[in-house]
Formats: structure tokens, C-alpha cells, sequence
């Protein structure tokens, strides 16, 4: 299958839309709509005692709240996903780990979006001296006791943070 | 939180992209860019010997192919969900199921976009007559051996598949 042709029809903040053509090997071809995102990382950052939520609002789908494993986009020119994640664990949570494992990629809806995210377990935690957590991200850092595993995977509606406690509780 | 004004600047033939602006209840007010789509269903469906995959292009994502659940849009006038998902598993499939479960519904990526899925659980499962698969969905049809349930959530990347495999690895 290749390429043969790409059109960008949108360009916003977050997402641009293409619309690509492809040629399958048999020479048959076909015409996709594809929203173009830069990619995210998210953490499952816990202790023997507690995992690291956050409730945010999430004006896309017009709950109040979401609960969600700490996240965010690889919006910075050249930093790597783990940078990222290290990035994002400091400012949202205002903590550091020691040890970080790769558990999973994977892309959130492939049928109309390229967006892909890297899921990282991140352990040996420390507190940051100096977290100030930025008012208008509107974030509420939750600890929710790793013997309720099952009630955070049940409180959870959105496929990074499923995925990550799901592996968790597989693998943990 | 309200909606205070909505404008869609693109109208495509899967997604549309709104510009939304929201107050939040201090009268802050934020704009959010949103991919509007209209929801999708994943099924798991099974026996106590295999699990029904199907290995399909997905062009946004440029690999050759993806592992997944049969799953299927939202996109009949008035269908529910579930008659969503019957008629899914019919056409990729060619199975009927006697039982049927809701695993879980889950947004796939909050932040810019409000599809919604919603996995259910197919048991008791049964052949269909006349199944004819539609050559333009290129779709192959895969029986994954049940035992090898570890293996099949490896072998997959989207969140729909990875949320089903997981929660029948954890409840099943």
C-alpha cells in the first residue's frame, strides 16, 4: 500500500485533517480522511501505597470531570517521549522517578486519527520541592489506593488511562 | 462549565472539527478545538477455544495491517449500539451471538475529540448461512486461540482492542 497523494483540507491548533489517497497492491485505490495529531505520552506513576490520578475537565466530551492517568502531548520540537513523560510527571504531579518501563504504544483510534501514545510505568518516586501546579490547567492530583485497583479502571472512561491500569493490574 | 459558542470550520465525510468556546464556572472562558465523530462499537466475541480478530489496512496509521477487534461507526440513523454491534459482527464475522454484555464505554482520546466507544462481550456464538464478506472492507478474519490471550493483547496497537483483550484477560 502506498501513499499516492496527500491534501491538508484543515489546519487548527491541536489536529490538522489530511485527505490522503492510497494505492492497494491489487491497484485499487482509496481516499482517507485522516486526522493528523503529534502524538502523547501517559504515566502510571505509583508507589506500593497509591497511584497518581488527575481530575481534569475535558470540554470535548462534555462531562464535568475526567479521571486520568497524568498525560500530555509531544508538543515540543525534538523531545523524546520519555522526556516528555518526565516533563509532564514534574509539572502535573510535582514528582520525579527513578525507574521508567515502557509498557505499551498504542494508537487511540486508527480508523480517522494517526495519534499515537506511549504508556510509561514510572516508579521509585520523590517529591519535587518546588511544584506550582499551573492554575489554568485545572488539575486535581487524586491518590488512589493501589488496593482499589478495580475502582479506578471502573471510575476511568478514556483509553490511555484504561490501558495503563489495565497492564498494571495484569502485570502488577 | 457551559457551551457558550459553537462554529464548525470543517465538515469531511467522517469528522467534523467544531471550534467550541466554554465559561467555566469562575467566568473563565476557553476555546477548544473538537473533532466530532459519531461514537463506535468493538466486539469481543468468543468461545472456550478462540477469540474472533480481524486483520485490516488502516491507512491513517501507515502500517500494513492491524490486529483488532471486529468493531464498527455509529453511522445508521436511529441504530442502537448493540444493533450496531449485532450487525457488525454478522457482516465482518459471519456470526450471530446468543448473549451479549457490555463491557465498558470509553472516550478514545479527550482531549480533541468526543468519540465515544462502547465494547460488548458475544457469546454463544453461532455461523451465519450466507456470509459473504465485503472484498472492498479487505478484511481477514482471524481465530486466536483463547489460551493465548497474552499474546493477542501484545499483537495489538489500538485502544478499542487493547481495552476489550484486557478487561476479558481481568474479568474472564
Amino acid at each position: 500500500m502506498e501513499r499516492i497523494s496527500t491534501e491538508t483540507v484543515y489546519e487548527g491548533k491541536i489536529a490538522a485533517v489530511r485527505v490522503d489517497v492510497f494505492r492497494h497492491p491489487d491497484g485499487e485505490e482509496a481516499e482517507r480522511e485522516i486526522v493528523a495529531h503529534p502524538g502523547a505520552v501517559g504515566i502510571v506513576a505509583h508507589d506500593d501505597e497509591k497511584i497518581f490520578l488527575v481530575r481534569q475537565p475535558r470540554e470535548a466530551v462534555a462531562e464535568p470531570d475526567l479521571l486520568e492517568l497524568p498525560a500530555g502531548k509531544l508538543d515540543v520540537e525534538g523531545e523524546s517521549r520519555l522526556d516528555c513523560a518526565k516533563r509532564e510527571l514534574a509539572e502535573e504531579i510535582g514528582l520525579e522517578a527513578r525507574d521508567w518501563r515502557e509498557l505499551k504504544r498504542f494508537y487511540t483510534t486508527p480508523g480517522f486519527a494517526d495519534e499515537e501514545v506511549t504508556i510509561f510505568e514510572a516508579t521509585g518516586l520523590a517529591e519535587l520541592p518546588d511544584h506550582r501546579p499551573d492554575p489554568a490547567e485545572r488539575i486535581e492530583i487524586v491518590r488512589w489506593p493501589l488496593a482499589d485497583l478495580d475502582g479506578a479502571i471502573a471510575a476511568c472512561h478514556d483509553s490511555k488511562s484504561l490501558i495503563g491500569l489495565l497492564l498494571l493490574r495484569v502485570e502488577g
